[in-house]
């Protein structure tokens, strides 16, 4: 899993910050994560194909996390993109582009696939044999959903000397390394387990944005191995966070301290500040795995 | 006059090159032509101050004319903004950016205000004491206005000698500026004419695009100082022009020419052209005043 940050700060868009949007790649599969005004350019800049990307998910329908999906779409359609696009986003955005796709009399050729979310409660919106992704409903002032992307579990690993020992045909391997018991070239039967050990472990990522301090996301993103989670502002200004919805730094630690991840990414910055490294020393007084995100970084999982 | 470009190229936005976006400043008041996606980051760029901005002009309703539209608004908001906001647009407008209002839950704190256009003549649309604003209809593949800025006559200036002799009191000085007779000291007659000379000429600003060769534009564009015209393409594409309705950098400068206007700006340029010096070399073959726009520059009316 690599994730590139193309935009972590707040509301608008300016010179040298951009407004949420993120790709992760899970195992050459691209998923891009809000698409706020300026995300192709964005993409451009760091050299991300656009085809490889199939499915978009939208947080919520705040302009700084979607107002760069209509543009991508024409873009996509001059392209001549062929592929499906799988959007998933809060009821409303099919309508959006649906009406400016109208007015422009500018259809796709390709097939474009809404998924509208409308539950409060965590669910299973994607499933394939690599990877598993969920919502995570947030508490913002419209209806919010962050997403957890879960790696499955990979193929076994062959212990290649017992294996030969227990005289196992090279035709069998492949059930192996999916986990089943096999015979043997003596019809004896053989446990999976004694011959192979697991693969490594699989990752998870949890994108957490724009979201008020919430304790019940605690048991959905438990253990995952990155988390990012908005900090809009920093302790000082805490009620400007409670009105307003956002978190602070301090606040993001805590969920991730409580959530026992393995490393918390802060992101989502207003741009009052001019000197992040603030964030980082207001949330490791919480919790030590501190990173900031930076628009045109990208973070190993 | 001064025209600032933010944006001159066709389709999609790229890391160097923007899609339509102008900024016209006649006498300290700025008038934004067209708004397409990075449209506020070029406005900060270029240290345009978003408050000036009282009056939005969107030809057409083809996302790279229009999609920084939505987030600009938003930005005025967070900006505080308290004086009203003028848009004149298509028809079509207003339910798009209505719609994303709606779904944001974020109402503006100043007054929007649309004037959606749908007449297929020419029609003077905003009028003050130093401009008047007219809609050049243009052929495009849907609905599409260009505009037309024309300067009001300004005060006349005053032959301060010839006013000293005919012994006009101080006092009067101003309706002489504004092109009325007087009396002077001994109650006697002035005519105008004979004290004052006309102020300088008004200038003119015409933009167009997108269009195909258009001659019925000649006539309400006759003598611009300066004419923004449409090249998408070189002659060498002129067969994709046609079935585009776009134009070519031949078609504008028989434009141009026909029309007799002072200088021609060509602009909307695919980006599948590395050397743009072409568009000048094709255009100066039928008409000798001609430039090419450049994102960031300014250009002296």
């Amino acid at each position: 899993m690599k994730l590139t940050i193309l935009g972590c700060y707040s509301a608008t868009p300016k010179v040298n910050t951009n407004p949420t949007a993120q790709v992760l790649d899970i195992k050459n599969h691209l998923f891009l994560i809000d698409c706020a005004e300026g995300t192709q350019v964005q993409l451009r800049k760091n050299k991300i194909k656009f085809s490889r990307i199939k499915r978009v998910f939208i947080s919520h329908l705040h302009g700084d996390h979607y107002f760069g999906l209509a543009g991508l779409i024409s873009t996509f359609r001059l392209l001549t993109r062929e592929a499906d696009l799988h959007i998933y986003s809060p009821k409303g955005l099919k309508e959006v582009i649906t009406l400016q796709m109208k007015l422009s009399n500018s259809w796709t050729n390709y097939k474009l696939i809404f998924h509208e979310l409308n539950s409060k409660k965590s669910e299973l919106i994607f499933e394939d044999d690599k990877v598993e992704i969920y919502t995570i409903p947030l508490d913002h002032r419209i209806y919010t959903n962050g997403f957890l992307f879960k790696e499955k579990e990979g193929e076994r690993k062959l212990n290649i000397g017992k294996v030969e020992d227990a005289k196992i045909d090279v035709a069998y391997y492949r059930k192996l390394k999916q986990g089943f018991d096999v015979e043997n070239k003596e019809g004896k039967p053989i446990k999976n387990e004694t011959v192979t050990k697991a693969g490594p472990k699989p990752k998870s990522y949890a994108f957490c944005s724009d979201t008020a301090y919430n304790e019940s996301l605690i048991q959905i993103i438990k253990e995952v191995d990155l988390l990012y989670h908005e900090s809009t502002f920093l302790d000082k200004h805490e009620k400007l966070a409670k009105s307003t919805k956002h978190s602070t730094a301090k606040q993001a630690a805590s969920i991730a301290r409580q959530s026992n991840v393995g490393r918390l990414l802060l992101g989502h910055f207003s741009t009052r500040y001019d000197d992040l490294t603030c964030f980082i020393t207001e949330a490791k007084e919480t919790f030590d795995s501190v990173e900031l995100a930076k628009d045109g970084k990208t973070f190993e999982v």
